[in-house]
């Protein structure tokens, strides 16, 4: 079956690859010999070159935000907001995703090859930390020749790279936006990250990451670590109102001893499944190792007022009622210190009991804030065409 | 090094058991042709016998809830509360805590032979359901020669098992004391029991539960699952004030590419992996199981205004405001289906970062209402002892 492409949609989009060839040296001083940034755009970008948006993505995203590949059912991850009419409007904005390097999705990752060595990096592959990502955007940005992003948006890890942005670019970002985000993990955070690669490795199949020379997947280590993670992007009430203690088979009745199976438990399963057929482990192990390391005011005397005095945009912070994988105090802190920085910001919780998965869902009122706000983003572009000085 | 005992302590222990060499019909329908029953006594039973206290234990409890076994460094589970002096009096009451049936910890489960094939249970041994807890237990009362417990306490899942008392045998509970615990699992406590199940599935060791056979143990997986389960016993906060962000080694430094390791990860992998050697994983499977399957309104129409309605005991039910594995909400559900079935019910939410843990640790508030009930108890078995009608 193919598409269905309706109007609002960016419809058919082609892949793109920036290939980096000179040496590139990471944040942890290892240096890659050069890699490539899979990437997207929707939209067109204006004759002033004032209304690009980079939108950067969570753990297990893509660049594949948004449209159609050719053959795909599905449209990319967050096609809900960003399309034609739609809250990350591509009649106003030139739209650009990418996959973070280290990814598996087109991006150099521990899936390449080494060229120094001929074989498949694994988990030889560096680890990468979020202000590596935002130098790969930079050179992305270069190579696209743009002088600044109107907006950069992102939610939950996606939120990291957009404040590191606001940070360490602070004249080539006018607006962020950030929802079901933090500044750094708290241990529960933490924890769930290191049960998962636990996960992951204990599978024989594993290999301490060598996997591909031993011709296995551990598919069923990362479909558990999936399981973990799920856990985490539910929220109870959320969970309950879904599935409740719904049997898939079995009974409950006394004087039986049938197995049982949970709705949850299926849904978990198939999750779990499904990603395990779509992901790499090594990639899943380094991006929770950069979320676990990534801690926004480190270098600042651990001071988030005086790392947020950095920045020069305005921001748009979100957070959902019912996250507690990042939940709204974490948001709450980032705002405070936000104003504390005498920053311009705007926040909302938004009532949900999606949990950290509502970043990606329909909800009237997370679409209405949003909407407003990107409102007033479209307003710099206009300012800016104008040749208004900002 | 040997055991150290003080005057609080209840001493030197011996394991008992009590053999039950009859058939015996779980609530599956399913037949044991007999069973054994791993049980300690703390305390002295008085001559009306009107002084005997029932602990149930949570999941990975086991019979030995108080005192030191003779060469043991560590007392019983519960010593915290157990032994002359102490909340739970052994100088007042006859304290009797057994392992429950299809537990790893000298009851009859998985890890034992069964009589009619000369193999060990293994995944063969039936599920067990709270109510066959009860039956066992209610087996031992007789055995023992008692007409009623003065209280049945426990906590968590031994919470589940005084409820079932209450219903079951009204005229045999005079108080129950309920920590911790719910009347079912939510989706989310059963989407985290499926999960550490499968953790123990997934581990090549398993051997679809027949891993002594093959020589084997899913230690891997048995760790990883008590990883699981960890989580979910410790609070956001608790993590937070007893680990947060420190590392045990390497550094967060830039210009470093060195592993890093949390506390918080050194601790979870600790506690899996002594839990791998000390449970065994078909007990874990069929313990988290019978949590799953645990509804104590279920045959009252879901009506637990109407379960309760059976029960004519007193009640004491505790939460502690950090427990997010069964958190104060699901105490209250208890409460107000008390209240609504006209019991008499002492409830209090006690304020701790302990989480779900918090009914096993020293916390004066706890300590000051629980202790408070148990002086009520023991009135009870004063008033008994005058042979006052109650």
């Amino acid at each position: 079956m193919a598409a269905i492409i309706d109007a609002n949609s960016v419809g058919i989009v082609t892949p793109q690859k920036m290939v980096h060839d000179a040496p590139f040296t990471l944040a942890s001083s290892k240096q890659l010999p050069g890699y490539t940034l899979a990437y997207e755009t929707y939209g067109e970008l204006n004759s002033q070159k004032s209304n690009a948006i980079l939108i950067c993505h969570a753990l297990s995203g893509n660049a594949h935000a948004a449209g159609f590949h050719s053959l795909d059912k599905k449209p990319g991850w967050w096609d809900n907001f960003i399309g034609p009419g739609k809250i990350i409007d591509t009649s106003r904005f030139f739209v650009v995703a990418t996959n973070n390097l280290g990814g598996c999705d087109g991006s150099t990752g521990p899936l390449s090859t080494d060229p120094e060595t001929g074989r498949v990096y694994g988990p030889d592959f560096p680890g990468v930390r979020v202000r590596d990502w935002v130098e790969t955007q930079h050179h992305l940005m270069e190579y696209l020749e743009l002088d600044s992003w109107v907006a950069v948006i992102g939610g939950s890890l996606g939120g990291m790279q957009v404040m590191r942005w606001a940070l360490n670019y602070p004249d080539k970002v006018k607006h962020s936006v950030i929802m079901a985000s933090s500044m750094k993990l708290t241990t529960q955070n933490i924890a769930f990250n290191e049960t998962a690669r636990t996960a992951i490795m204990s599978d024989d199949a594993f290999h301490d990451g060598r996997y591909l020379e031993n011709n296995t997947l551990p598919q069923k280590g990362l479909s558990l670590a999936r399981m973990i993670g799920h856990l985490t992007y539910l929220s109870d009430d959320g969970m309950d109102k879904k599935f409740g203690r719904e049997l898939r088979s079995g009974s409950f009745k006394l004087g039986q001893d049938s197995a049982i199976e949970f709705q949850i438990a299926s849904y978990l399963h198939y999750q779990g499944g499904k990603f395990s057929t779509q992901f790499d482990a090594n990639s899943y192990i380094l991006m929770t190792t950069a979320l676990d390391f990534f801690d926004l005011a480190r270098e600042y005397n651990d001071d988030p007022v005086a790392a947020f005095s950095h920045a020069t945009c305005d921001f748009l912070i979100l957070s959902f009622s019912s996250d507690w994988r990042f939940s709204p105090e974490r948001s709450k802190e980032i705002v405070d210190a936000l104003i504390a920085a005498n920053k311009s910001v705007v926040y909302t919780d938004i009532e949900s009991t999606a949990g950290h998965d509502g970043f990606l869902l329909h909800n009237p009122r997370y679409e209405s804030v949003f909407g407003a706000y990107m409102d007033r983003v479209y307003q710099t572009v206009l300012t800016a065409s104008c040749g208004v000085p900002q």
